[in-house]
């Protein structure tokens, strides 16, 4: 079986989602997207920054996050004809580690707990396929890398892109 | 720079330890070291073994582990010339995520959270070497694999050992 790595937070979970639906409601000012470049974070204004990144960090933030349009349903097929590893380099919010086991347990219930990983550096890490939003998380990688298509990454060229789990249906269970 | 991956539970912390400690002062009855091939669970009377377990997956059992001998000391100096990964195979018990973190900047502060890994499987990590008290998880790794000797796999003959942190010093750092 190959095996696939797949990221957590803009892939199948959706802490950005979450964050602007409760930004927009509480100060009724909208998000830039086109600032987005980079880190999504910069699309909130900037004296704003230091709330949302305490947001990120705080017990339970990521328990309750949105569910990727398509992403249950295609990795359940996905997880009979494949390895699935669901990894997360989730050690920059130590809070976020019992949420997000929780979290995938709840909306993911056919992966066990052995097909999580929560790291700092996804270097360390191997398979045949990686789909994930940050360059920086596939440029070590060996085998093949997909970029999951997200505001802040719009202007990489280096990788090939998915744009949805619907897309990824057609290229991994054709 | 060579990647070495390291264990937590008995290679750096020690549960085995607080557990025989915590176990023979409540109950004043000594754990059998003879009967613990496979796992060291096995070397406490049977009729308390689900008491074992159910303190291992306790909030805080992970938090105040003792640091096996030496290992601060010679991890310090390998950590300035190899590549250190702390990966523990810690997704079987959920509440101890946080606790292994918390644990680790305690007593290795060296250690930044891009060197932890907690997985489910270790069998998704490479590098240079392995250095792990369970066969299960050497079986699949492709650089060189060291059994650190505990109670539990004394009678593995196939691979080679490492006895302590002292012995670790002879080989890495001579």
């Amino acid at each position: 079986m190959e095996r696939v790595i797949i990221d957590m937070d803009e892939v199948i979970a959706d802490p950005m989602g979450d964050m602007i639906d409760w930004y927009e409601q509480k100060y009724g000012t909208k998000v830039d997207y086109s600032k987005m470049a980079g880190s999504w974070v910069k699309g909130f204004p900037e004296e704003h920054h230091a709330l949302v990144w305490e947001r990120l960090r705080s017990p339970g933030f990521f328990r309750h996050l949105p569910v990727m349009k398509d992403s249950v349903e295609v990795l359940r097929e996905m997880n009979e004809r494949y390895e699935i590893f669901i990894v997360s380099a989730a050690m920059e919010f130590p809070n976020s580690l019992k949420d997000k086991y929780d979290w995938l347990q709840e909306h993911f219930p056919f992966f066990s707990w052995r097909q999580l990983t929560l790291c700092g550096d996804k270097k360390l890490v191997y398979g045949d396929y990686m789909i994930d939003d940050h360059s920086r998380n596939l440029v070590h990688f060996t085998g093949k890398k997909l970029l999951y298509t997200s505001p802040h990454n719009l202007a990489e060229t280096e990788y090939q892109r998915l744009g949805s789990w619907a897309e990824a249906r057609t290229i991994f269970l054709k």
